[in-house]
């Protein structure tokens, strides 16, 4: 049965004439509408975008309720239909594109169809009467698609970064300090400009990763205070037109309620519907973690390099899947999607910051391209972060052997001699060191500078 | 039934040991290893993609056949079996995300062992025999994932640009173009930093967007011959390591056969597997373009806006959508829709940017992120072509009375009289039109400057 | 005198051999050879890294001081010297392109030489002597390039965003906040979609744009933490070789001292040489405020066009400037030099984020691109924002008979009735209004529905 | 003395009032009017800028007079005025900043008033005396900045390219396809994932490096239709409003004669001057070259890394530079200026991307800072491309030992017996060699699979 066509629909009527539906379908005429309109792609807004409208129209129901603005039953049954709609029983219901209005309104009619229709049902109506709930009057009371939109995208954010990236990061956070620790007194070469610099230790340069996305987690949170102010309560411009006084407030009081996050209200419903600074600053974090993720999968796969022609000096784990024409060939394939990962971060960003740029006046109309942008981002960086962390970092060992031969042979060890023998001296060290093809500790000891002894007191066996 | 724990399954053994796959399953051991390994996203290579596999797995095999390196009778089953694929019937058994292997490695695992699955069943084997046809030793012959995968990226790019892309660019430039005509004699304002200036034709800025167009299927020609250049028979690094002298130009005559398209071997398939920049050079083609429908989209929403507050030139088709709020309400959706679309390309740009910079050494390891935005790119910025030619721009039709009165009023019309009555005596009449909120005729013939008839034969009506 | 044959030089000998400097010159060998080598470009070091590689040799001669690693004296004249480098007397002895060693090495050794130098020259010594005061185990003791110019970077930010784009967006938002006092109760039509909507003042949008600033201004603030920590202490690879313990502390001590900003000291030297995440962190907040910039500069042409064909709400001021050709022209110069300011920081983000993720092992090797970049965004974002205030919003009037008319004529001034009539015959009164070419008001009086007198209580004459 | 107060002033005059300028400038009211205006950053057009707008008004001139549109005398003074300019003999008066108006209105005033008091003073007259030759009614003839500008920004840009960045790429190619020749016998380990894979020669390597920088030359070739279609005698808007007819023919003429381009008239004067499709295309090709640089300037370093504990495999030239803190180490600085180069080009991409979607109307008006980042990128690549070759490229050599222990060591060469001894004793003899650390050589006979001799025969000594 396609879409366009169904065997068995029922037939609604909107302020613009019939329209007919799949008749199994809960959504109404003008979600049906926007899916003759809107061809473009098969993008569709992830789960967590339905479930927030979910909370955002029980929110909505319960504040009209305390300002008298709804009738009690009604209030009720919405949030009964809503209630559901959070808890994922309509997810299939929700069938339009990202490629839709730059408001986002047919989605936010397409919730209001699909709870009105849920909450008739429950009242014992037949789908498609519009009544006694209608989805305008009452499940949209006190809102428009201007404020409601922008009000579930700051939730669906902040509830994506709370429960799915944040928990992601600290694992990954955990599991590098983890290889920290174990790998605390594992002698490495330092490398700077990829070349051999002095020594220092495995667990120092995980403890580097470990605090890049320590940081990571502190600048998502540092976004907080702006994410959670909600422009809900601006209805159609901004101004609150047709919204009781407090409703703002008490939305936020009830959505802070089911949600266990402080939501607060814009002072400014104006600059929450046709700016969203907040969120590209979100996605501004994301970018940074994004930077972090590429240094650090980076390291790993240089250092993991080989098994003979490479750094080699990280083990990295198996993951059971080789190559189609190199029999046993093992590669760093977490490590490569790390990366990729981080390059659509990357460029999605780069979509987001033109999105949030392009508002006209009291409305940004670039807002379901931006949010599909910042959870696939943030979604994304949440479940690579796990599975780096569970399929490699944890993983992770050190080749012991070719550490220490590195750590031996590497000229710049004499630096630590600059002190004692001087700067000229040490120049001396490391050219004949080099062109003899020898340690620098033996070149030392040939050119009388230093004992075997002296030398092993003065330059140690640790960085 | 979950993917992990199948109800029926069956066991495949590679080297690594025994697999369970769901029973009706045609792929094998290896993408079931990787169904467990890549749980990242929900991304999904496009069907094109597949049906690219497809393709390339029918050259391979004519091009072995050719060579003698296939007996015919493998080669003609595998070819049956791959024609399959390319049609279509088998994309349920591509369950693999976008989020894998940098070489896209199991993704030709998944190509290779569905084909063999289903070449043995054609022979009378039940799925999971691995004889008499082997995916890796017969179905991916002469191949490596390192040049197979990056040849699919290639054709399945082409083959988009040519059947969706530019096709679709083709009616919207068609649509403007004819707008243009319509258009030819309809006066307007011209607007130079937003603010009025001198006159010109409706049809004038229609033809410019047609040309912008019009340019953009050139350039969308010009990266054709670098486009149409594969790497195929550098298996492992480039150097046609276990593949027959001659591969590479038998399947690029195999495969500009199957396609009508031009494809040839690129003479360095180093280049060809180590770099994409024939890939981001199509992305830069797809860059503009999206400049370009940002620049249309923008002007005909802002020329359309209104009905009373805003410019209110162009009258734009009804979509059939409102306001959850304002009864009435008709907003530019599809225009939004298109800038939206634009965004999201210039976004995905930087991404394939970024991928396309990042090989090392033989093998560039960003191949799936990279062909996942290109693909994606190319199918919005069709989609959303014909949406705009077809639900928007064929519905554009002008407001001759607004236009008409804006061409009357604007100050600047009196910069045709420059040649007549020099610089100085212009600055007059604009400024004692401003003042006095006349036309400039008015001021004009006030100031004594000229009589209405003359000021009518220098300014005239048109641009 | 050209920069590679000097006609009066002194010969200054380094560990590679001599090398001929221009006589007058305080540079030494290290930079001289630097100049031959990076002949790329044309784009220096703003003189705020100069000085604050003053500020950074400064609080390392008297940190080296404190803990016995310089005697008193050298320290003493180390700072003297360092001191007018800071102060800008030094500034054309920093010829080096931007475009040079990742790490900035030739940077630094620039400063080395020129402090040592200009120390030694107090001590009555010829420039070249390189004694008593070496560049390298005296002005550079305790210290790398690796630590010394990442140190550097985050000073010159710290200090570029408190004294430069702090107080400038601060003077920003105080002219938004007056023109919000101004226009509190200049009531216009609002606009979603770029369509006619519902009433609101003007003061909301001023307001609304004052607090994009103010949450820019709350944004960089945010980046603090981590913009004042600090890697200075790490030397060669983060582990500190060569100086002495507290040295970091030591020196965080005396550049908060210095600067009255609150230095701490990384706790991972290795992340703060490795990674530039903290850098990446505050160009996400100028990329916010970027697009904050181009939503109000857009906002503010639009509403200011015309004169006669625009949208003429805002009546901006003149900045004495005009076309080449039409004579009296006044176009939004301001609010184009804002959005291409914007433009910048956005490319400008782009580029850092790509120089921040690209560090591999114990160093981050573009650091001067990311540097420049960064300073280049502070600057524009600081003079854009001071000449957008003083010259363009400063000046704005509104003009009064045009928002009354729009006002009066907005269709959907009858939302306000929804509650009273309801949706169907506000619906009615918009058609009717738009097809008799009448107010709102008219239809409704027309139609039967409500007196004048009712109307214009339900309607009211405000937002 | 300061711009704004000149202790020796004249005073010019223009339709605003009096304005004081400095008595030795060429520069007349409008620019000096504007250099108050306009105080935001120090960047400033490149000198090829100023210089091709001597172009352009000579071109100008002689189509003036060609057409009958300027007197014989007037047209020569200002052709000869305006060849100065070309010349480079008024680089220093031209003191505005990129930050100007969008349309660069400022610099094409700017051009026409020095050229204007040139070419007066050539006919005996002071600077200021704005006669006989008129900056607007003269030098400005036929012409406004709205077309001129655009044109100029085209014209720049093709002889950038042309003389510059082509050159400069053609010595890179060259310079790599050298080493491709010397080291076309140098057998080395490919590597795909980083790891280990199967040999080739490190000809090839560099032979790919060539063809990419080739393939770079190609693109922007293929940019050169669009790029030379220029927009002059569309005058104001487009429509060529007080331009002869054949004005634009004429002025392609002569500045195709001029410049050695072969110059178009672009036949939509209001695409040329409203969109700069174009231009982005060009960044697109320059945003693929930046792709390519790093990819081979990463190898290159990559390959170089060591001496003694990474890749080592090339032998990189001296630049003569060394760290402050560890003696005698040398970096890869070059290959470190190249990736920075190609972050700061791919980032002025994505701001020349944004400016070229931001045209409204008849003008984009984001021309100053699209033009700024196009020549600072194409000036960019040009220099860093040679100093690449003829500073690094040329001089790197390889270490033979370091890269035969290589080849011999690596597991994978086995994978040339796939077709004798089939793939799962392959896995057996890389598996044996990884774990009883020996060559898969001598994994290989000690199975007792093949003899030295027949091994050898194989497997043989080459890719």
């Amino acid at each position: 049965m396609s879409k366009n066509s169904p065997l068995q629909a029922r037939t609604e009527q909107d302020a613009f004439g019939p329209v007919e539906i799949p008749a199994e379908r809960y959504w109404g005429a003008q979600t049906q509408r926007a899916l003759t309109v809107f061809q473009v792609g098969e993008e569709r807004f992830p789960a967590e975008v339905i479930h927030a409208f979910g909370l955002q129209k029980i929110a909505a129901a319960r504040a009209n309720r305390r300002l008298d603005a709804l009738p009690p039953d009604l209030a009720e049954v919405i949030e009964a239909a809503a209630s559901e709609v959070r808890a994922g029983l309509f997810d299939q219901h929700f069938p339009l594109p990202v490629w839709q209005t730059g408001s986002g309104t047919q989605t936010n009619m397409n919730a209001n169809e699909v709870i009105a229709n849920r909450a008739n049902q429950m009242l014992g109506q037949p789908l498609g009467t519009r009544a006694p709930v209608h989805p305008n009057d009452h499940v949209n009371r006190s809102q428009s698609s201007n404020d409601s939109f922008p009000t579930v995208m700051h939730i669906a954010t902040a509830l994506a970064v709370r429960d799915r990236l944040q928990p992601a990061l600290a694992v990954l956070r955990a599991a590098l300090e983890d290889r920290a620790t174990v790998f605390a007194d594992v002698v490495k070469i330092g490398r700077t400009h990829l070349m051999d610099a002095v020594p220092m230790t495995m667990g120092q340069a995980f403890d580097a990763f470990a605090r890049q996305i320590g940081h990571g987690i502190d600048r998502l949170e540092a976004t907080g205070p702006r994410l959670r102010s909600l422009p809900q309560g601006g209805t159609a411009v901004g101004s609150g037109l047709n919204a009781p006084a407090g409703f703002d407030v008490a939305f936020c009081e009830e959505a802070s309620r089911l949600s266990g996050l402080d939501f607060t209200p814009n002072p400014s419903k104006f600059e929450g519907m046709a700016a969203h600074d907040a969120l590209l600053e979100v996605s501004g974090a994301l970018n940074v973690i994004a930077a972090s993720l590429i240094k650090i999968a980076n390291d790993i796969r240089f250092l993991g390099s080989g098994p003979r022609c490479g750094l080699g000096e990280l083990i990295l784990p198996d993951d059971g899947l080789t190559s189609s024409i190199m029999p046993g060939k093992r590669n760093p394939t977490i490590a490569e999607v790390v990366v990729q990962v981080a390059f659509q971060v990357i460029g999605n960003h780069a979509t987001i910051s033109a999105a949030a740029a392009s508002g006209n006046f009291e409305l940004n109309v670039a807002k379901p391209v931006l949010l599909h942008n910042l959870l696939q981002s943030i979604r994304l960086l949440a479940d690579v972060a796990q599975v780096f962390a569970q399929r490699m970092i944890q993983g992770i060992e050190v080749d012991r052997r070719r550490l220490k031969s590195n750590v031996d042979n590497a000229l710049l060890r004499a630096t630590a001699l600059n002190p004692i023998l001087g700067y000229d001296k040490v120049v001396e060290i490391t050219v004949k060191a080099l062109r003899d093809d020898v340690t620098p500790r033996d070149a030392c000891i040939a050119l009388g500078f230093l004992s075997a002894e002296d030398y092993d007191r003065h330059v140690g066996t640790g960085p």
